[in-house]
């Protein structure tokens, strides 16, 4: 029962997984933009950056990533780059806007990560690893791919640490049988406090 | 029917999958030697880039990689490198003829890594983006494996553009029921000639 | 016979494993901590470093990573990350014992990983590739992630020839029939060698 009901959120939410790509394609074209990459550079840092996360993932539970298997994972990450390529400046006067939608995103889709990876089978450890990893993944990747190193692991960055967090609180509440929407819910928000007001605080 | 003509296209090529090594290779070890790297810098190098673009396409396809199922795979990167490691200078005077045969290889080996993924029933889009991976991903790889920006992603490079190119044409005329030999044809042309173009306007 | 042993010595020596996963998370922690990253930072690169290897060697043979399967994996990575947290000064002056433990396992992890892809049906040359990337893999992640070049490809460094050369002795001793322990230790003595030898010499 549980783990149809697991199954079961995992799956049903395309919207958000292509709200994720989405957001994640249009911070990856505008890192593009401020480094002055012509249009097969942002629309390409916008597709790592979208669908890079949950590609990660689904490699390591070795399967199919769902972001070839579904092309609207694609064609929004190429939507999302098209808006960079028009609206550039706008976005980025919209700065506030991303940050905090990318803070929304940030916990609920290491929570979908992590929730995917246990219903696949895997241990409470790998599958927090998971979430992190398809939360996280696509922004390291966009700086892997551009020479960086991944903003996440350099001092002062809390936001793996706000993803954590979030990951933590719904998986320690999922155990303790709280309803799954709770869980979710809470786990969000730990993770979007966590890191506004890490941004708050400079 | 059609079908099964795309799998045997895909399936029969050892030979061009080979050259796309060897060519791969070859440029994947000059890199090496270029940097001063020693043998083990250059035969790194050279496998890398020779088999790193089917290598990234396989796993995404969910498949034992064939650069790891079949040894000539490898076999082909380390004869490209024990020729670079030879004859690095003969080769960096025919960079001519490297050019040349890349532009080729370029988009037919795009074309290939898309008909692969549409013979595993992947959708258009998603097995576009696969074939980009396959013909590009080797370059890529060798470049962040050496710490640099992949030069794909930087201004004026108009070589994924080539190759998308080629593989947009390819699939369009697939579509269109043109016979699969003209449309390999049409695509690695159009790669050919954008790319040799974009080379001769520097 | 020989294929039921082999799956037998490449499947039970976790103990082994893990203390491969142990010295790479301190030597990778340790690298987190000299370039300044906060927590998040050190237990990264500790996690990346210490399972980075056999994830890359697991993903490539289109298989359920192992460090996702058993929890003991990460749960060793996070254990070499906080003694790296509490004891960062007190390991780096044990850097000697550090280097002789990785020269050791160097050898040992590439045997267990050629082992492992000839025991899932991979030919020599694709197992002896795979023996390397299981065991020099972790570092070359630790190093792409932190915006490196991998040491391995830079002049000088005899990592990957001595990695190399315990690989092929292991290999050859395989095929000419010599018992698995002889082999196993033979390959490791290489390795090690080749690695101290390299290392006093400068």
């Amino acid at each position: 029962m549980t783990t149809l009901l697991r199954v079961e959120i995992v799956q049903t939410p395309l919207a958000l997984d292509l709200l994720v790509v989405f957001v994640g394609a249009i911070s990856g074209g505008l890192v593009a933009v401020v480094r002055g990459y012509d249009v097969a550079g942002v629309v390409s840092l916008a597709i790592a950056t979208g669908i890079g996360g949950s590609m990660l993932r689904d490699v390591l539970l070795n399967q199919l990533p769902v972001a070839l298997d579904n092309p609207w994972y694609l064609a929004t990450a190429l939507g999302g780059a098209t808006l960079v390529f028009f609206f550039a400046g706008t976005l980025q006067r919209m700065g506030a806007v991303v940050l905090i939608a990318d803070a929304l995103l940030l916990g609920l889709y290491g929570i979908v990560g992590a929730e995917k990876a246990i219903a696949n089978g895997l241990e409470l450890l790998p599958a927090i690893l998971l979430g992190l990893i398809t939360t996280i993944g696509g922004g390291a990747l966009r700086d892997v791919l551009t020479g960086r190193t991944p903003e996440v692991f350099e001092k002062g960055e809390l936001y793996a640490i706000a993803a954590l967090a979030g990951v933590l609180v719904f998986v320690g509440l999922d155990r303790l049988d709280v309803s799954l929407t709770i869980a979710v819910v809470a786990g969000t928000a730990v993770t979007f406090a966590t890191r506004i007001g890490a941004w708050r605080r400079g």
